[in-house]
């Protein structure tokens, strides 16, 4: 039976991510060099959903957003999926937010105040390159907090997805699966490109090393909060033409699955034409 | 002797907006046919132009921050460019805002106040979508303010983007030139197609009956604010696709003036190559 890649990238309950493969090519249907062709296409629907999308927002005829939340490793790609798949939308339509260290004013709020902020508004594809989830994430294998916090976070954050799910919100939830090698080949292109020198930072190789705890922290956090209203997508992110293809398929699928219409007009059209036809 | 894009589109001192063609097509060689091609080319140096400027305000490098203001009447196509010419390059690296009616807590302060809040940080490339000039256009075409105030502004202004430039900043301000014949033929082309409805509002035939005032308060902000540190740029735009392929060629010409390095390391290049291969 025919399924939609949203099904087939879905993941939830107790998995393994060593059993996954990164190069894998998962719902698409040919080899790399199909792929911009198949961008292309793409780019024209996405661009003509997004703006209904937008039309609707600023018609104020619907509460419809988007919003997609990129987690992964370092090098996995979010930044390359802004650029190669957001990118293929209006700009005015998109509204990147990417979570960085918390300031002191947002440590003294709860962890979700931050996020909450910069929640898309009605009519715009919200991008999120980190997300809440770097509170149970980086939160846990640091230690950043109290184990019970930790804990609660997860229903914390199941809540506060419903909540925006509830209000008109699309969650599309993306891990961005790479393997230590594949990490490794692409901290060493940083490394041998001085034009890459700005995107390496020491602190990646510490973070690498403590590779398997975060393996396992994605594992607790897909487990506890891949839900119904919001489940979490493992994309395969070994072949970066592939992972920019399957993220741009699966925003442009569920914004299909949203029969977005034109917002009617709110003013008599014949009336107009004959005000425009005067002056 | 061969001139700069910026400076055949440049115009200063008393000008009369009617002499100008608005279907002209200063500066491109060629015909509709070969913009598209041109538009591509332009799409991969723009990318990499942007992506320097980007490194070295992540790097904190350089306070470099490039500011794209857009003006005109409805439908000259300052959403127009946004998408196809800012649209050029990656999201991440635009800082879009478009500036509506004042909000009433914006009228409890200086009109340069929301203006500064907008302004892109170093690394960005910002586009406003209307700016500060709205308080000497519509403010006097509609007498919003007293006209010691409007005249006050122009000064204003001018010092406001002289601090602007004077701390890293590269200001390009596009007036957006069509005549009264290509307005209504767009706006009723707006009005016959549904899908372009939204894009519609009753109050646009109020502006239009104004045309004339608004020509003149143009050609007033341009005499007192096209300054040496931030000339105005008079973009032909009764021809969509030499408007999007203008602005998109002036803003790829500013930031190679720049002559934009990438940033050094900050950090032991070798040391950190020792570090990966030990992990």
């Amino acid at each position: 039976m025919a399924t939609t890649l949203g099904e087939q990238l879905a993941v939830s309950g107790k998995i393994k991510l060593a059993d996954y493969d990164s190069r894998a090519t998962t719902g698409f249907d040919g080899a790399k060099d199909d792929s911009a062709k198949s961008m292309t296409l793409l780019g024209e629907e996405l661009s003509d959903q997004q703006e209904r999308l937008f039309a609707n927002g600023q018609a104020k005829t619907g509460d419809t957003k988007v919003l997609l939340l990129l987690q992964g490793m370092d090098t996995s790609g979010k930044g390359g999926i802004i650029r190669y798949a957001a990118g293929l939308v209006d700009p005015q339509g998109l509204s990147i937010y990417s979570f960085k260290k918390p300031t002191p004013e947002e440590l003294e709020h709860d962890f979700l105040w931050r996020i909450d902020k910069h929640l898309p508004a009605a009519g715009k594809i919200g991008v999120f390159d980190r997300s809440q989830y770097e509170d149970v994430l980086i939160g846990r294998v640091r230690q950043l907090a109290e184990p019970a916090e930790i804990e609660r976070r997860y229903d914390a954050i199941n809540d506060f997805e419903k909540a925006f799910t509830d209000s008109g919100g699309v969650l599309i939830k993306c891990f961005l699966h790479i393997t230590t090698d594949d990490q490794k080949e692409r901290l060493a292109a940083r490394l041998d490109d001085p034009t890459k020198h700005w995107k390496y930072n020491p602190g990646d190789i510490d973070e690498r090393m403590l590779w398997d705890d975060y393996q396992r922290a994605y594992e607790i956090a897909i487990e506890r909060c891949s839900t119904e209203w919001a489940p979490w997508h493992l994309i395969p992110s070994g072949r970066k033409w592939y992972r920019n293809w399957a993220v741009a398929a699966l925003l442009a699928e569920k914004l299909r699955g949203l029969n977005l219409e034109w917002p009617p007009a709110d003013f008599d059209v014949e009336t107009e034409k004959a005000r425009l036809t005067n002056t």
